[in-house]
């Protein structure tokens, strides 16, 4: 790492923000991530970074399925604030969060929600921290018309913080 | 792939536009692409898709190294189009557009663009159409405070299409 580098220029690049959700057996977990992108069209496939340190990164790398439910600009931050800032391994996050179960059995979040998509692993890199995983979509479903929640808004208008475990969390701040 | 999938889920994740850029020894090129994404912060590490069709996939691959410029939201149309809808194959897409090389060699743009970073290749999967370069962030220049464009005010402001070799592309539309 250079020293001398600017992390200001991160903070320009652009993200959207979704609950991503796997499961373990017959418990279920999600956290909030803004990395989530669409890899290939044909077949369509997409990436999610997820930090080592969060369940949901055990429960993908056994399950080897995810979903990412793209939330509603919306969505007030006392909904999906839990989902970053709280562990699965503490509380059960999807308590009180209407969702249904998708083909792969990974919860799909309904609420404040406009639309959710399931993916089965394919390939993944170790980023040392962090693992992107790559995953065949398998399932898409649109709930709803509306604007997609993004990070830009997270921070601008609902002056959410950013998260430490995030890819794109700044130490220098 | 299911037949049953909705494709209209991929339209609600969000993304920035950059060009990205590479050389080969003394060619440069450059490519608009939505999907640009910070994957690490410790040590910083961006991610980049890139169509195999595309030169800057060559030039990728060979170097090993590519910059991403983080367009103004006030870049018009006829400035970037250009770098998204022509092969540097045909023309030169950087004669006209003002640049600096960076501390890699890659062109870092300077008209248009709020900030640059310069990344080292150190992974990269095989995505089918596409390859996703994994970098280490060797250098970031900050140029100017600004609102980064976005691949939504690019289609909802400006009115721009999407490109057949996106990942994001959606074969239905």
């Amino acid at each position: 790492m250079n020293a001398e580098l600017n992390r200001k220029v991160f903070e320009d690049l652009s993200y959207g923000l979704y609950i991503v959700t796997s499961l373990n057996e017959d418990r279920v977990n999600g956290q909030i991530i803004n990395t989530a992108i669409q890899v290939t069209s044909d077949p369509p496939r997409v990436g999610v970074i997820i930090n080592k340190k969060n369940l949901t990164h055990e429960y993908i790398s056994r399950s080897k399925v995810f979903a990412v439910s793209v939330l509603d600009e919306r969505a007030p931050l006392t909904f999906f604030g839990p989902f970053g800032f709280r562990s699965g391994r503490d509380v059960d996050k999807l308590a009180k969060v209407q969702f249904k179960k998708g083909i792969t059995g990974c919860p799909v979040i309904t609420e404040y929600t406009l639309s959710g998509l399931e993916a089965k692993v394919m390939d993944q890199i170790d980023l040392g921290t962090h693992t992107i995983f790559i995953g065949n979509v398998v399932n898409g479903e649109f709930l709803k018309e509306g604007r997609p929640l993004t990070y830009r808004y997270y921070k601008e208008n609902l002056k959410g913080k950013p998260s430490v475990n995030s890819p794109t969390y700044s130490p220098n701040k």
